[in-house]
């Protein structure tokens, strides 16, 4: 039986947060009007950096006097780590945040400020050891994306658009596991149908595209998904509760190349000046590099999901100029699909 | 006889220009949360990348229908020129704008491409070339800070912050010729007088904060104001209708270093996710760097007057890391002080 996150359920959550989260602002996607309203949603301008808050957040309140007595635990080596971290130190929960040891000391000491205790593992435990240590203590595991709590929390981000861009015809989400998109798709398609949710997806990690089209989950080896410079967007597969909101109400997920993102990455910075994470300017790529493929009609608005990104990086982007991307152009990846 | 831009002129101007300007959001300054509110009023993000649209709008509306049959004329090499030729455009009115010849051809084709035609003259002509032209054509004069509808139309950014920000207690400034803190403050003040304006300044152009600390207005040896990256900043004297305002009106003028804008621009690209160029990162950098010196009380806001940095630049100051700023310091200037 499928069951969705509900419209309500997206309100109580966004009421529960917004004393909390930040109301980001949408902005004009360049210096010039354009024919059509091409807008950012500012996601990168939110608390933490990323949109990843608003879930962890809502996830946290929700798991309630459990959480309380013996704490939270979250595998993350990024955005959905710090969210879960400052979600608990904001509501008085200990939080252990697992990573991979591997993860740069950097990304450790910024969960760490946030006052959560850091676990370090072999990568292939990283799904195992929160729930042994939830199993054990009673911790609550908060999943990045396979949650209905964390898929409503998200779900804010489209009831703000609702209410910012009254003209709304089109919301661009970049996909991973699918939390995000799942949100904004529950919140728009229950006030607004005839508005259109689009994923996009990095080339290399295209499964989410993939399965969309075949109407079956399909997962990618991480070999191949790993490549992209996308690093938010490189879960192998969506979630199991992702994939049926994405399968019933998304429209269509499309795929943008590394040479496009990198481009975006620099577009957004030199014509709507902002600095953004590669994961962040995936949707941006699509608004940009797809116009011709994208549905017409009404303002058109991409999701800039996540500001994080190494200043040398960015450094490097803006640097290269528009015809040199900042990583190594690399082959369309012949695509090895695996059922799920 | 001190005749100050009212609050009504400055109602007015904002009525007229509305429905072409944009209303930029103001941002947090940090991805965490302060306890004093730190906030910035983004007109980096506004028509063309600068606040300069505002009052130029208000100025070739104001010309009426003299600069209808006669076209308006204007000096500058920067942002000033790009918002008298849209204006201009916009309203269908011939523009003519003057540039010295030493502009860089980019900024010559901007201005063109925005359908005015170009003066090219020697630099010491910048002020008689178009004076001249306006005398013999009878095209209007739209000086970029002297001008009573500029800096009304400037004013329109006082009014969205009192509306924006209900705790105000301080805004920040950046002054070169002074429009943008004349209108702000006559716009602030009149509603609410208990808010503190403050103008900030590079150390190396410091005429403005020298003239409020003296009761006089003095101008710098432009050979002195050239040295600032700070390339918007480097008028060497205040207009005479803007120091009007600032001694009637403004609370203080703060200097900062080049060390202190470099960083800051650092910091807003990676905290606050914001690409703005030297000039646009000058009162944040007093938010940054002299918060101890500020007036406590109520939250402050820090404008950032625009985005238009080169990417080599942004490029450079992203690649330095805090400590190494993106010019090589200067020593501090021994001011060669001149009387006007």
């Amino acid at each position: 039986m499928v069951d969705l996150v509900t419209s309500a359920e997206i309100a109580d959550a966004f009421a529960g947060i917004r004393d909390v989260v930040r109301t980001t602002p949408v902005l004009p996607c360049s210096a010039l009007p354009s024919r059509t309203p091409l807008l950012l949603k500012a996601e990168h301008t939110q608390l933490l950096g990323s949109f990843k808050i608003r879930g962890a957040l809502h996830a946290v309140k929700a798991a309630g006097k459990r959480a309380r007595r013996a704490g939270v635990v979250a595998f993350s080596s990024g955005n959905h780590g710090k969210a879960v971290a400052y979600a608990a130190k904001a509501l008085g929960v200990a939080a252990t945040i697992v990573m991979p040891v591997t993860a740069p000391a950097v990304k450790v000491e910024a969960v760490r400020a946030l006052g959560a205790t850091v676990h370090l593992v072999e990568p292939e435990k990283r799904e195992t050891h929160p729930k042994e240590l939830g199993e054990r203590t009673g911790a609550v595991v908060i999943h990045p994306f396979d949650s209905r709590e964390v898929i409503a929390g998200h779900g804010s981000i489209g009831l703000e658009l609702l209410d910012q861009v009254p003209g709304l015809g089109t919301v661009l989400v970049p996909v991973s596991g699918g939390g995000l998109i799942s949100g904004v798709a529950a919140a728009v398609k229950a006030r607004r149908p005839g508005v259109r949710v689009i994923g996009v997806e990095p080339e290399l990690a295209a499964d989410a595209a993939e399965s969309h089209r075949l109407g079956r989950l399909v997962a990618w080896p991480e070999e191949d998904t790993g490549r992209t410079m996308a690093d938010g967007l490189r879960a192998d597969r969506l979630g199991e509760l992702p994939w049926d909101h994405i399968r019933m109400l998304v429209d269509e997920i499309v795929t943008v190349s590394e040479e496009e993102i990198a481009d975006t990455l620099r577009q957004l910075a030199m014509a709507a000046k902002q600095l953004v994470e590669p994961s962040g300017a995936v949707a941006a790529a699509a608004m940009v590099h797809r116009r011709a493929a994208l549905p017409a009609g009404g303002a058109t608005v991409a999701i800039l999901s996540g500001g994080n990104v190494a200043p040398g990086l960015a450094a490097r982007v803006l640097a290269g100029g528009p015809d040199r991307p900042a990583e190594p152009a690399r082959p369309a990846a012949s695509r090895g699909v695996a059922t799920s």
